[in-house]
């Protein structure tokens, strides 16, 4: 929290209105093989994160208190493994366990899976990228004895991996001065066990947020996924169909967007397939005046489907008037009734617009 | 670029529509202490860049054709100074040079100056970070050798500068392996003129657009510091005077805002003055139906200003309707008028929105 200069530690930092470590939990749940994920936090923030786990409905998480330094919170998530006394009911020991920061929230199950079979075979994995920086050596004075040849040298990513009794035998070894100083388990592993990490070459998404314009990386990259998908939706009229059928391809065009068409209707499976692929864009098109029933119907299926929202959704309900004898203006009733209906969904994460498009 | 994954190399890729190496320049530009700023660019860009020069207005910039290495193209920029051929007209030869990206667009004058005054007295100085990042060497069979302990190694960022004569003295000294895989121009002021640079604290905005990430984050801190100010402009009527007065109360306390509100007269010196200081935010209120006069009367001062508008203006133009009896409805007629406008100043970087505020 200190680099970034805020109050909120910065894995507590809202993204699209959903903490960092919310996401970074999601991408280790999402994988089916981890059996458990240990989240440790500071005693301050562990009711914090088990509303966190509630909201998001965060599953196979146990909260456990950290320690004052990185490896002292390390160590404390990996006596849930072995000791009694930090957890009321003991999980199972596993064979490997994994360490990851809760600030790199893009992390791929590819990188988790290749660190774990390294690990597995050597002991000991991480992910290593190259490095972004020349690094220096400075003497005492402030001026520069030497500089590494880039090439030669690494930045040590997480995540890592290690055969549990390795990294916890490493915790049990190793000295006060490397538990309140260090911050490398890997070396801890090479010190105490003699196991040499096997370095596993990682994918750019698994830097670490640290300054604020890591934030504002993050919530792009978080942006530009949830936008990734279109759905439209019609009501299956004629003098729509060929809206149905152009406006998906127009989108695709114009963007670096999935986008399809369906039709509405009620109970069905394409729409809650969509709806469980964690689309979150979807615009209805109809031909009646301010229509909001396709809205009202799209928003119940959306809640029925028991898929946490954990972004907003967006839902565009367009009124396509087509009539010849049209005239543009818009009356305050209809204005008040899509007001008032955007103002309950909007309790639900469903953001909804409307619009007026006229076509003579 | 390559890291980037585009074909566009990263220094030429726009932020809010101006290439990132406009903002580097301008970042150099403004430092009135600095003589000249030469540009080294590979031969396929210098007309792209002779092009950004002229859009954005860049002064006492020269370019330069780099060379197939780093290196070779900072040497390149040297003998502009030193040698006849390289330019046809020779530069003055400068007491102290400083060396910097293209890609770290938000450098301070502040550090610039620490970094100048270090090298007059030390002979070479640079600015250098903390490390993110533990630093680790590989062994040949790809296993972890041995992690470099974090606090006793800096990260080399730009800006450096050094006594002209000694970089030009190093890169004349140095080999072809030098020039062809070296990076680190301190690392030469060291081996080839014994000269220990002064390394200088720099501050996290130093970091350099590396990935897309890193392009996504320089955008935002852009939006940032384009949206600190807003004017609020008013024709200066009685029934206004109550709006003239809140909004920029509302808008302080609701956002991270500089708002002020002027009224809008011919010739005003202290709009003059907001407008030279790099206000990009306007709001045009007025109580007449879709009266499009003041925007345009801001338009036409912006115009005359003489400002380079680096980034796009945004001007809202606010009709506040708080007529006894007024029917929420707006005519064809209207709307075409107030997008026949915007369509026009939409030429001139500067994007008009209209808004109806109907109040009973």
């Amino acid at each position: 929290g200190e680099r970034l200069g805020g109050a909120t530690p910065k894995q507590f930092c809202a993204l699209q209105g959903r903490p960092l470590v919310s996401y970074a939990v999601r991408a280790m749940e999402r994988i089916s093989w981890i059996s458990d994920i240990i989240v440790v936090v500071s005693p301050e923030n562990i009711e914090t994160m088990k509303t966190i786990i509630e909201k998001y409905g965060h599953k196979r998480v146990t909260v456990v208190e950290g320690g004052i330094t990185r490896h002292r919170s390390i160590f404390n998530g990996l006596k849930v493994f072995a000791e009694n006394e930090f957890s009321s009911h003991l999980l199972q020991k596993p064979e490997v366990v994994i360490i990851h920061d809760a600030v790199r929230p893009f992390v791929e199950e590819d990188i988790v899976s290749k660190v774990v079979m390294a690990a597995k075979e050597h002991g000991a994995a991480g992910a290593i990228r190259p490095l972004v920086s020349t690094v220096i050596a400075s003497a005492a004075d402030g001026c520069l004895d030497h500089s590494l040849e880039r090439a030669r040298y690494r930045a040590s990513e997480m995540p890592q991996a290690f055969l549990f009794d390795i990294i916890y035998e490493a915790y049990q070894q190793c000295t006060d001065y490397d538990l309140d100083y260090g911050t490398e388990c890997l070396h801890l592993a090479l010190k105490y066990c003699k196991t040499n990490a096997k370095l596993v070459e990682g994918t750019a998404d698994l830097w670490k947020v640290t300054y604020k314009r890591d934030l504002y990386a993050a919530e792009s990259i978080i942006k530009e996924n949830l936008s990734q998908q279109v759905c439209v939706i019609t009501n299956g009229k004629e003098t729509l169909a060929q809206v149905a059928f152009l406006l998906p391809e127009s989108l695709k065009s114009q963007m670096k967007v999935e986008a399809i068409t369906i039709p509405l209707r009620k109970n069905d499976s394409r729409l809650q397939n969509i709806i469980s692929g964690q689309c979150y864009n979807f615009v209805c098109v109809n031909d009646k005046r301010c229509a909001i029933q396709d809205a009202q119907e799209l928003v119940d299926t959306l809640e029925k489907s028991n898929t946490p929202l954990l972004c907003p959704v967006v839902l565009i309900s367009v009124h396509l008037d087509i009539s010849e004898n049209n005239s543009f203006s818009i009356g305050m009733e209809d204005l008040t009734t899509i007001k008032k209906f955007a103002r309950e969904t909007k309790k639900k994460n469903i953001l909804v617009y409307g619009l007026l498009i006229q076509y003579k």
